[in-house]
């Protein structure tokens, strides 16, 4: 058998994936009351876990319009006393990325505990070819009531998904959040949560564990371009309590960046005037620490976003905010990276402690 | 084409892989001088990349004779003025784990730099499904002497590797390590570096760049039951520093562990009287946040293990030592994990933070 596709799960069964989960399930919506589904605005309107109108007004580049369709920030919420849970997922898709475990784009996350107290549970486990697999989240947890975080897919559209619990289990709401309002964050494929070992490990996952607030990520990996429909989509979302402009990273030029940045605040502020406005600039990726001409041109590209944001300021929006990404990192930045370009988890969780100070500022937290 | 299995890479072009890398190449062996292959003590014996004698003298269980050939710890090292570099990798098969990267498992990292001073540059890029591939690493680096060190694939075994230069580039050794002594690390699935990003993030490979001294990593994931044949086998290794013993996880029982600690030792001390001998509880890992059960049998053997180390330290051994593993990953322990089970590089990183000190009090360094 050796060199066979699987050998390491033989060898080590701590590596294997569920078989069958067996009979004795209720299995629910998360669209169903009390369940709550957050991270995914037009869910209401259209029906499908999707993160832009199926229908948007505005003409979206086809790959915009497919990375929509990978649920990355969205999670379910719900209170049982079921001492057992299950997920049952058809994808569009299997997995297969080089960088990435076929958990994080295709696999739920589940956290136990209520807001601000979620702990890491278990992943679900299925095989990395197959495109819909059902999967045991835990068992033998007891009748207490539980709060339950699931995150989905990052980077694999979810076509449907169940959640079992014991038959007889009761199903409340997760403890409410502190307000109506969304932080909402536009970005790249950081934002994303390419090479997270799994979907709670994308930074605006692990920041919606620290501030009990709902997140909307507006992350469209290799494609965020700040293209004016994305601004017209995000203004579309409502209660906004904070919007960040995550999105250096996806832009063909300076150029791009010059002309893009002013006139996405611009068209957002004509929706909502006083809604803080976070700009943040690149992080620093590995492959910069050995290419000057790389990093000369980041730190350029941070000088024309810091300047951008100052003369939004200067013209008497004080709600437009500027958050260098340069020493989010740390000093050994290129250690962070799973792929000299993507942190991994390392690096997002450095990035959630940086970030959870500023975020918290301007909620007013 | 939604739903396809690559349809991340076409959409987001940095999370693809690398194409034909071309001609203009001079490929050279890792058993060719003036490099140095590390972490393999029998390859001047057999000339395989395996990390156990290809005939060990010892009967060895079919699971630990083939994951000797996962070459996990093993590192090339150089030192040349190429411009460029690349990787070409015969595989014993393609990837395929659940909660593991293509990367990890096949890929071979690439740093940069002195002893003490190695940045990440990149990872090799292929199709996940292939068993042989080519890479470029780096390229336009200009004709200054670079040290470099490629860490060689965790989880699948390699049969035949060669490092691409350009033509006229000189090669000369890596610079020496401080001395001849040898940092062995006999150990689980975590010590094998499963579910690390990529191959560099193993943990005592993160500790071969801290401690300048060669490392040999004795892991065999799900496989490491501390049987008299690994500890032989173990004593072959000539000029030994440290030997770790981080295997309990393994272990099919408590009963096993109290049976094969003692003997693991004694038999090791026959060979090698003076070497300081680290024994290191396990980790905790998330899943017992929620499991009383799996939390108080680990406290149990953590006990376990602390009172073999006092027994020998009692009968006039002062080389042997303990260090719990409990601590090492922080309070938000279950946070550090990819899968319930394993650290991610989150993890894996605040073990070598911890694990750095103890290390060097035991060298002497």
């Amino acid at each position: 058998m050796s060199g066979s596709k699987y050998e390491n799960r033989k060898l080590d069964r701590a590596l294997g994936t569920d078989s069958a989960i067996g009979a004795d399930w209720r299995w629910v919506s998360p669209g169903e009351k009390p369940l709550a589904l957050t991270g995914l605005p037009w869910f209401r309107q259209d029906g499908a876990y999707r993160r832009l109108p199926v229908r948007p007004a505005y003409p979206l580049r086809p790959e915009v319009d497919r990375l929509a369709n990978f649920p990355t920030g969205v999670q379910i919420r719900l209170r049982t006393d079921s001492p057992k849970l299950a997920v049952r997922v058809e994808l569009a898709g299997p997995s297969g990325a080089y960088t990435m475990t076929p958990a994080v784009q295709c696999g739920v996350d589940c956290y136990l505990g209520g807001p601000g107290e979620q702990r890491y549970v278990s992943t679900s486990r299925f095989d990395p070819e197959a495109s819909a697999y059902e999967s045991l989240l835990f068992e033998n947890k007891g009748d207490g009531m539980k709060d339950i975080t699931l995150y989905l897919p990052l980077y694999q559209g979810v076509k449907d998904i169940a959640i079992g619990v014991a038959p007889s289990a009761e199903l409340h709401r997760f403890p409410a959040f502190a307000d109506s309002r969304k932080v909402i964050i536009y970005g790249t494929s950081i934002v994303h949560g390419a090479a997270a070992s799994r979907p709670g490990m994308a930074y605006p996952n692990m920041l919606s564990r620290r501030i009990p607030l709902e997140f909307v990520s507006l992350a469209f990996s290799g494609n965020a371009r700040g293209e004016k429909e994305l601004a017209l989509l995000a203004a579309e979302i409502d209660h906004p309590g904070l919007l960040v402009l995550d999105y250096e990273g996806n832009v063909l030029s300076f150029e791009s960046l010059v002309e893009t940045l002013p006139a996405f605040i611009r068209t957002y502020r004509q929706a909502w005037p006083e809604v803080p406005i976070l700009v943040l600039s690149q992080i620093r990726m590995a492959k910069e620490a050995f290419d000057p001409e790389l990093r000369r041109e980041r730190e350029r590209r941070l000088a024309l976003q810091r300047n951008i944001v100052e003369r939004f300021r200067l013209a008497g929006d004080a709600n437009v905010h500027f958050q260098s990404g340069k020493d989010l990192l740390g000093d050994d930045y290129e250690e962070c990276s799973a792929d000299s370009v993507h942190p991994s988890d390392l690096g997002y969780r450095r990035m959630s402690d940086a970030l959870l100070p500023v975020f918290e500022r301007l909620l007013g937290l």
